[in-house]
């Protein structure tokens, strides 16, 4: 496959960013690969649950992301993937993996992938989805408390120790790699039109090189 | 005419706004209508030269937007305009209008243009070109010294006193009201990609009616 358009999609939690996702796949079917940062949250068999559940999942450093790029360059090159499954309640990756065929369009999302510049660098459009803090916050609340089970108090434990700092060390700055910024999350559908476009353009000139894409409008 | 796409176009002053216009008309010709706001800038026959020369031309209400949304509503109608005419070199409005024709899309563009409500609801797609405040200071040094021949003392008293106070009291305020934030100003080829494919599957499609452009992506 000679011409993969890989747009990457990241945004702090609670951002929206799940919910364009959605909008985005849902008109396109089977031509859209998803790759998902979560999936590669790093396996930890050294460690016994106790450990595992206390580690800062909210760090690059959390992600085996050197295994995420080498997948993302397998599918450009039109090979297929074993992308890893990771099971939250175990905190651990499992032994299953997923078949992962290439596409056309590939999506790259996570909340922190536009931290890595290798991971960048194999990305043609970066689209990152801002929403206010206090608007994440109330989703991050609603999401864990009410469809989780846990409860509010852990909730914003976890949110001032680990999301909010690590938040404002990674994700925040990662912002600036991003092409375009996405308003008001995944209700947005000014953006969801324009990304749509983009990727029916890219879909209806699938057998062209490329760069076309840029010589167009320069 | 029944389906004209209105896109506004706002962002500070050295944001690369006026880059990313000339980038995106180029490849339309005169498939394109452009409406500037500095076109509106007040008529002040009743002032002097050296009082006019002592207003703030960065406050909003500087300008007579409440025209520039009625030639925006009749240019939506199908129906021609006369375009004001102003002359910086006299502060002041001219005589002389311009004959615009209505298009199939519509440009907007203009720093303050996302403070007004009434006209962000004539806008389809609103674009703000986010560029850092920095940055944006040396392009207007740049330009003002090197081109228009000011001197440097009085390009920094003016940022200062009016742009900068200017910029943090309505510009960027005004981000918030954007679908879209375009970051790195005119030379962010893949947002220009984006909003040209938008513009184009419009054209495309400029015979069935706007609403189809939301229907396709839900």
């Amino acid at each position: 496959m000679e011409n993969i358009l890989v747009i990457g999609i990241a945004g702090g939690s609670g951002s929206g960013k799940t919910t364009l996702m959605r909008n985005l796949t849902q008109g396109f079917g089977d031509g859209i690969t998803v790759l998902s940062h979560d999936n590669y949250y790093r396996a930890h068999d050294e460690l016994p649950f106790e450990q595992r559940s206390k580690l800062n999942y909210d760090h690059p450093d959390a992600f085996e992301t050197d295994l995420m790029i080498e997948h993302l360059k397998q599918l450009k090159q039109g090979k297929s993937i074993q992308c890893p499954v990771y099971d939250y309640a175990i905190h651990n990756r499992t032994a299953e993996t997923i078949t992962v065929e290439p596409k056309s369009v590939i999506i790259v999302e996570g909340i922190l992938i536009f931290e890595n510049k290798a991971l960048c660098d194999l990305m043609d459009i970066k689209i990152f989805v801002d929403t206010d803090d206090d608007v994440r916050l109330i989703r991050r609340i609603k999401r864990d408390v009410a469809k989780r089970g846990r409860s509010l108090q852990s909730v914003l434990t976890q949110y001032l120790e680990t999301v909010k700092p690590m938040h404002e060390q990674f994700v925040e700055p990662s912002k600036k790699n991003a092409d375009v910024v996405v308003l008001e999350g995944g209700k947005n559908l000014v953006a969801l039109n324009m990304i749509t476009s983009q990727i029916q353009h890219h879909l209806d000139h699938a057998s062209e090189p490329l760069t076309e894409l840029q010589e167009d409008s320069e």
